[in-house]
């Protein structure tokens, strides 16, 4: 749609339960959030809390084939979890590091519509698989000078929530904000990057590009867990995304400037 | 500020737990809601959901000269069910009826500042008393043609959430907003409006001004908990609120067109 060289840059960061559950490295975290210079957007997900009010109140976790199942019940603490708790205490966090941070759902302001899964044999429950990204909704509130923090909550527009997966959700407003700004998506996760040896934290690739991956998974560097997160890295750059950088959440600051983890890039 | 006769109208709507925790009931009200012609905010109460988590969590609610106490345990609750569980599924439910609505708390695009309750002898915990309301962020999101649905959640500025009265959340964004609105305060609560027979729910008030208050406190008409809620109308009014309406949440459309409920004007 528009050429990069002159087009904002828009920074989607995902962080994980891997950060959300330690105080320490969250305030990190959202201090470098707070450094970006530039539209940002962060995603997160749920951590522990989830598992363990669910655990606390004694609501059995339904897996069905290695799948979480999200009941009624559940789709309720998720909610209560991520889209209150969590969301509300990181923005809480960031407008004290001097962000003007606002907390949506998918449901607000329509931000995200989803419909509930289907699948030929298994009933996910409330889990919600994104249609679309209300771009000019995000856009509007991003040129107000308001940094975005999104919980996994989506909505289908009948009244119905539903539990979405985060690196999904930034991945699908990444995709959908690349029409209007230069996005750089980072997965801030547990791993150092992408590792030329899996028991090697410094041997962390700094650049990957297609042909790159395409040898390393030839050669079975890259396997199991990275490669589906890979491929949706490059599934979103083809789609107008123009870097993915996955690394360490708790060395957010590097990642932002391109000192740590590891770059994916189209060629 | 301004004079009425030229200044848009804006709709602050209070509803409590009485409306929240009834499904049919709420449905019907947020339809009155997304019938209204002009601006809206709506801000909900908790309802018996937080009180139940709780107890299910085996959370002791400390009293202290017969008011709650809030703890950091307790404190997580609300922030789970007020900001996350009841406003999120408000939210969903409005956008399903094709309002655009968008749920926030007080540190959302730091809507509601507020600061640490400060008492000489009774420790209240992490309950806020309002300092400040975002005139400017409320008035460019309802520019924007969305609903707000505000959780009553406030912060600090310093990273520290707070739970705040919901009654005193719409009081203060009803006055704040007078400065850019001709603001009609809504209260909806269990019963029809300022009756002149307690036990006659019929005998409700359509008008009430302050010359017929005191002649009301005078005869033993009003009085207990009623007193401070007319209080508060008042001095909502004295700052500009151009009519604060108390009655039943469940015709909040009689409500809102002035068919029913106790209409309070200054004079």
């Amino acid at each position: 749609m528009s050429s990069s060289t002159d087009t904002e840059l828009l920074y989607v960061i995902k962080i994980g339960g891997n950060i959300v559950d330690h105080p320490d490295l969250l305030k990190q975290c959202l201090t470098a959030f707070s450094n970006i210079k530039g539209k940002a957007i962060l995603v997160h997900g749920g951590g522990k809390m989830a598992t363990q009010l669910a655990k606390d109140l004694n609501i059995p976790q339904q897996m069905v084939e290695g799948r979480r199942i999200t009941d009624a019940e559940t789709l309720k603490i998720v909610t209560m979890v991520y889209a209150g708790l969590i969301n509300k205490n990181i923005v809480a966090q960031l407008q004290s590091l001097g962000v003007q941070a606002m907390g949506l759902s998918g449901a607000d302001a329509n931000l995200i519509k989803a419909h509930k899964r289907v699948h030929a044999s298994i009933d996910y429950g409330f889990v919600g698989d994104v249609d679309e990204v209300n771009v000019s909704m995000i856009n509007h509130l991003l040129q107000q000078n308001t940094s975005l923090v999104i919980a996994p909550i989506t909505h289908d527009g009948n009244g119905q929530l539903l539990n979405t997966n985060a690196d999904t959700i930034a991945q699908s407003i990444a995709t959908a904000m690349s029409e209007k700004y230069a996005v750089h998506l980072i997965y801030g996760f547990e791993k150092d990057g992408v590792l030329l040896d899996i028991k090697e934290p410094s041997s962390v690739l700094q650049h990957m590009n297609k042909d790159k991956y395409q040898t390393l998974k030839e050669e079975k560097v890259i396997f199991e867990g990275m490669i589906p997160k890979i491929d949706n890295a490059f599934l979103a750059l083809e789609k107008g995304v123009k870097s993915v950088i996955i690394g360490k959440a708790e060395i957010m600051n590097e990642l932002i400037h391109g000192n740590a983890g590891t770059t994916i890039t189209q060629s």
